[in-house]
């Protein structure tokens, strides 16, 4: 059982060990690693213990309040991480767990990530990281050219340019948005006549020097809660953060947006930044940008569009239109973790005009000094690991022609799996999917066709009990552990915005088959099937309402 | 040279294929693997080209404006990356570059990133992370334990509570200190009476409900850069990060801080936090915290400190006291990147009281909801990958007499350099360690001599020479890629606070050697013997300051 490297004493020589002396080729770590490197879908699904166990019971096993005073073997810690960690994780890879964002990866990374790993770079300064930078820079520019499709001499004088950036990366969207939104904060209530700027000077002092009563962001009711988060954060308050009503495919409406846009102005405030969503978390649905745009240019305010799922659709010339005006943003938010299938890690914000930047710069004497390329000169984050190159390599090796065959075979997916669901007797579709995410819900036969004609207090008082139905199909099926979808609650304006629980799917994992989509509506019927107090209730509650001839 | 998982046209099969069918044993990316797990240090020092390269040819490499359209083979890709990017990358883990807070790693934590990326958790909620929620409540809470030593029973109570934290893990120090000084902005502009709190109603609304006329946070002049960055971020602003003189050993001075402090509250301004520094980034000195606690206490201040640097020597019995009074900080900063050897991305804050994240509680409809126990609910970042892990093995494979074991040994390491340094004629010590950070210049043997009896006039006129020496050769040791320290300014006060450029040394990496610091301080030495024009500068000033006899 033990192997060359384990540390079970306190020593020097010991601890010089672990850090000179490789794990054994027959080591349990080793073991691990090697069946990971020849079958990743087979460890997960050896190690992973399909049906769950209780929340309660695993944090038993990680309840140690202290640091343990001695040293472990490594063997033997290997042997409690597969046992009480591995054993109780997700399967986010699985094919069949189409709930979350995240998917499977493509088999390179791994031993990619594992070389990031033992570079072990820093990406805030040169000295730490010296080509990763150069590497980070490009692949933001990339990207930028994804979005913003300029000229090659474009990106020739701006890509690798010390006091320009055009983008940032980041640890994950929520910094993406938070960063954008924090350079067009500071690029609004810039330094003016004696007024130092809000960088310097903070918000009071900003919107008393240019007299607004308040600072607003807006964007659609179905803005990413990060949007909320990042008002609280820089300081605008959550309650400035101005939801503006949807249409019933969940974009934004354009005029409640030039209403509100007037309204606020009318009392004294600013609008500071437009939000758009280029694939709502929720349903996938996108706004429609380029009106956005011209609503922003109208007033004056700064236009962010979060498209942290959906931006990697612009890598379909197929679809790429879905997010028709994106090139008018003053700054995007992609996230690489998601559709374009690196791990997670990997948010990016992009910056239309390189100049912006400058708001928020900054330096320190020992690093990011003044004219130096240093990455961190530009970013949120301080200290950073090499990520980007994840999603250099996965750019390189997938290219964006394999990205577009990914992307339209997950909208291809999304179809059919809408089409599936419509076909049903006992399922309805409540959003067809834009890109790869929709949202449906399991409905009694008789029950369904009963709510053909319902009227609006009929509605109000069936729905809760279809609420409950969905929750307890959604809950039993992450339970059993066979697969998974999520689940969340809507609004939808054919039941006439009645506060609505829906199983949500996510159709990104390349390897989901349309047999498995199938078994997931057979499973969730049988769920239902069980489901006899539940059913009960509702019936009950048809009864009531006349509803059962 | 090809291998089987290769992608090099566009169709569904060979896309299937990257997501399927593993990497062949004998590919270049396997070989590069098997290096990697058999002797790291040895891959490292093969690959990485030790003569610098100008950073303006590396962007060549680096310089495509687009995706490429087509897809490359991943062992054509590898190649590319070995040639372009590792050989140009920074030698982190050698011994001999003793100027980052970056060193090697234990080799464990190798094959066990791997594992972290294959399982790909998303931390945000427990629908995608499952064991490793609790797993990460864990770390947080044997990482307050290291500092507060609260009873088990505090522990048992607080560790797995979902309405409660006892920290955040974060991406690095700087997301931990933002999220420190988030929480209690929010906690000292909480809702009250009408007033819906600044989460809700933003900073300016807060200020005039409460009467503030601004808010500070107060530092000593050695505060990290990250906090002036945070200080932007949350709305207050960089001039309202006060900064306060520290003594001749860069500790903050309690009477200078008192009066700070005071002058803050006469003009109507508020001090939101102080900041003790545990471990300053330039000289690893660590401000009187207990002293700190009472200002704090006094004023009704959240008492932070950032031991980003420094928090790790908590697990040394022997140099615990070091930190006298950090068990009295309403939140401590501590980065396991750095002094626990864990790879980049592991920055973690602590809350003494698991209540003070209520002021940043978030939810939303589809994740972390209400009552649940979702880690997102209460951290600045959302999606983040399962980094805890590394932690946790780490604290578990080393425990806490090996991480003692490592930190004394750093800290005498430090002590042997500095005195080797006062031995020498032609070098002397700028700050002494206190932990295992030190700085240090070279200074011509004659120079020495002369600057003992200097005024401050000729101190004036001869230490940009100096500085320009010591940029020049820490610039020409990093070109030469043997060795590696950094540089920073400083303003000594055995110089008159005069700026002062010194070099810097971090002395965290068990495997740097005596003989290799003393062969360190020669090739300087050498370098320094060649830098005739800079030297003749220096000499011409003396004589004409009527130095030279």
């Amino acid at each position: 059982m033990s192997s060359k490297t384990e540390v079970a004493e306190v020593s020097e020589e010991s601890l010089y060990r672990i850090f000179t002396i490789p794990e054994a080729p027959d080591s349990t770590l080793s073991k691990i690693e090697k069946h990971l490197s020849e079958n990743l879908m087979g460890f997960l699904g050896d190690h992973i213990v399909a049906r769950e166990k209780p929340l309660q019971e695993i944090e038993r096993d990680f309840d140690r309040s202290q640091i343990p005073e001695e040293p472990q073997f490594v063997s033997d810690h290997t042997e409690f991480l597969l046992d009480k960690l591995v054993a109780h994780s997700v399967h986010t890879a699985s094919p069949r767990f189409i709930g979350h964002m995240t998917s499977a990866l493509p088999y390179f990374l791994l031993p990619l990530a594992k070389l990031m790993v033992g570079l072990n770079q820093n990406l805030v300064k040169i000295e730490t990281s010296k080509a990763f930078t150069p590497l980070e820079r490009n692949v933001i520019g990339m990207l930028h050219h994804l979005v913003y499709r300029e000229e090659a001499t474009f990106y020739n004088r701006w890509m690798h340019s010390a006091q320009h950036s055009l983008g940032a990366f980041c640890s994950g969207g929520t910094i993406a948005n938070m960063t954008a939104l924090w350079v067009a904060r500071n690029r609004l209530l810039q330094a003016d006549g004696n007024f130092g700027g809000i960088a310097a000077d903070g918000i009071a002092a900003g919107l008393q020097h240019y007299g607004y009563s308040r600072l607003t962001v807006v964007v659609s009711e179905r803005g990413h809660y990060s949007l909320s988060k990042a008002a609280d954060v820089l300081g605008i308050g959550r309650r400035n953060l101005v939801a503006v009503p949807t249409d019933s495919n969940n974009r934004i409406r354009i005029d409640k947006l030039r209403e509100t846009c007037e309204a606020i102005s009318a009392e004294g405030g600013k609008v500071l930044a437009l939000v758009g969503v280029a694939g709502t978390t929720e349903t996938g649905h996108i706004d429609p940008l380029d009106e956005m745009a011209d609503v922003a240019e109208d007033i004056g305010a700064h236009f962010h569009i979060d498209a942290a799922w959906g931006g990697a659709t612009l890598l379909s010339e197929q679809h790429r239109s879905l997010l028709h005006g994106v090139e008018r943003a003053d700054s995007i938010t992609i996230d690489a973790h998601k559709q374009m299938y690196v791990p997670m890690g990997a948010g990016l914000v992009l910056f239309k005009n390189p100049s912006l930047v400058k708001s928020i710069e900054h330096h320190a004497e020992y690093i990011i000094r003044q004219g130096s390329k240093d990455l961190g000169s530009h970013t949120m984050e301080g200290s950073r690991a090499g990520m980007a190159m994840m999603v250099f390599s996965a750019m390189h090796v997938i290219g964006r022609r394999g990205y577009e065959l990914l992307i339209n075979n997950s909208i291809d997916k999304a179809r059919y799996f809408s089409k599936l669901i419509s076909e049903q007797d006992d399922f309805e579709v409540i959003t067809e999917p834009e890109l790869c995410i929709l949202t449906y819900r399991f409905v009694p036969e008789r029950v369904k066709k009963a709510l053909e004609n319902a009227t609006s207090e009929q509605l109000a008082r069936l729905t809760p009990h279809l609420n409950a139905l969905t929750r307890y199909i959604q809950k039993r099926q992450r339970e059993t552990g066979r697969s998974f979808v999520s689940r969340t609650k809507l609004t939808p304006a054919q039941y006439h915005h009645e506060p609505t629980v829906v199983f949500r799917v996510v159709l990104a994992n390349p390897l989901t088959t349309h047999d498995m989509l199938e078994e997931v509506l057979e499973e969730q019927r049988e769920i239902a099937s069980k489901a006899t107090s539940l059913r009960g209730a509702l019936h009950t509650e048809m009864r009531e309402l006349g509803m059962l001839n």
